[in-house]
């Protein structure tokens, strides 16, 4: 690790399989509370997810980041005003963390069971 | 005018040149306070410009949006730590605005004489 | 008007009533895009509403800020995930700015007609 | 456990110690990009302090939140363009999270030693 990884890592008290489960949690959260909000419809959705899991990646410990927002709720041909905001519900996030020997893969989807924009752990393993 | 445009219209106690420059300043913060906070570095700074315009001509009355991000601050061979988070200093947007006959130019950037990353209204004109 | 008050006046190509407007829509957008998907329900909605009032306050040319939060869909006695992300369809502002002789006031509210959370001038006067 | 509480946990396939973790950094991360770009100074600065508080408290399985903005850098007799917008590294915060006998204690501060506004977990236990 490079000196300012292992100056990093000194400032946590857990494992790091622990940290790499802190760290997932950073970049779900990041996904939506950056980008909720922005205008979006079906003229620049790519291009939103595009540059959403661009961002992402820029961020410590990133391998991978997949970003979809459902196009469910865009109108075909309106007007000035058929745009939306982006909301959580419309995201859908797969994020992989790498620290050490550890990968973790996060998700972020509406549960409809759950009736929310569930963020969860669906695998952590060492290689 | 379309519909919902005449019906917005006649919400507005103002001129139509007033409402442009109203319209100009949503669009000013709407670049600022969404994306400002966004990880940013060499690797997708150009992505992030690109959705923020492509963001911002989703938006009602937008005719053309340029977004560019001040690279002066990235660092060529970083670590993990060397990203930066997009500040309103080193955002560089201009914005064209029209409403009926009118077309209305918005720019923001960090004014070094002022101190201070400003929005404003460069040009205003009656087609 | 203070030096950093007059250069920035300088920089605009408009009257100062086009540039109430337009300072008027800057702080709309500010209360939308800096605070959509904030987590809110009834234990945080009135610290949520004076802070982003309290906030808009601060930035040049506001003479007064009201922000009031729609408690319509909040769950009176919910489980843990029973909050809400604040969406711009939930706010209701009025902002008035004052430049020099000119007094606005600005609104923000959902438009049921429109359907569409719409930001508008209400008023304009030289006093 | 609630019926909601358990259908989340067992999206999950890691420990509740690997849970609080994550949780956290989901925390941290909404506190940094909801956040900053808020307009702030002297006059809001413990209104925004307590209003971020309060929001992250709302969160699931947050026991605690302080969060404390660097006052350093205001300026005390400053004209309409000495306001801030808040940065990372401003932010001081300390969330205390809570899953079943799980307790963690988690840190934002600009880390001096690292150059960066580092977020880690200070203390993780089980009661």
């Amino acid at each position: 690790m490079a000196d300012r990884d292992s100056l990093a890592a000194s400032r946590f008290n857990c494992t790091v399989r622990e940290r790499a489960c802190y760290e997932a949690g950073i970049k779900m959260a990041t996904i939506y509370h950056q980008f909720v909000g922005s205008p979006v419809n079906l003229s620049n959705v790519a291009s939103l997810e595009n540059s959403i899991a661009d961002a992402i990646k820029v961020q410590p410990y990133v391998k991978d980041a997949v970003v979809r927002i459902d196009r469910g709720a865009f109108t075909e041909n309106g007007d000035r005003y058929s745009y939306l905001s982006l909301t959580g519900d419309m995201i859908d996030a797969v994020v992989t963390i790498e620290i050490e020997d550890v990968i973790l893969t996060s998700e972020m989807r509406y549960d409809r069971e759950l009736g929310y924009p569930l963020m969860f752990i669906s695998d952590i393993r060492e290689s």
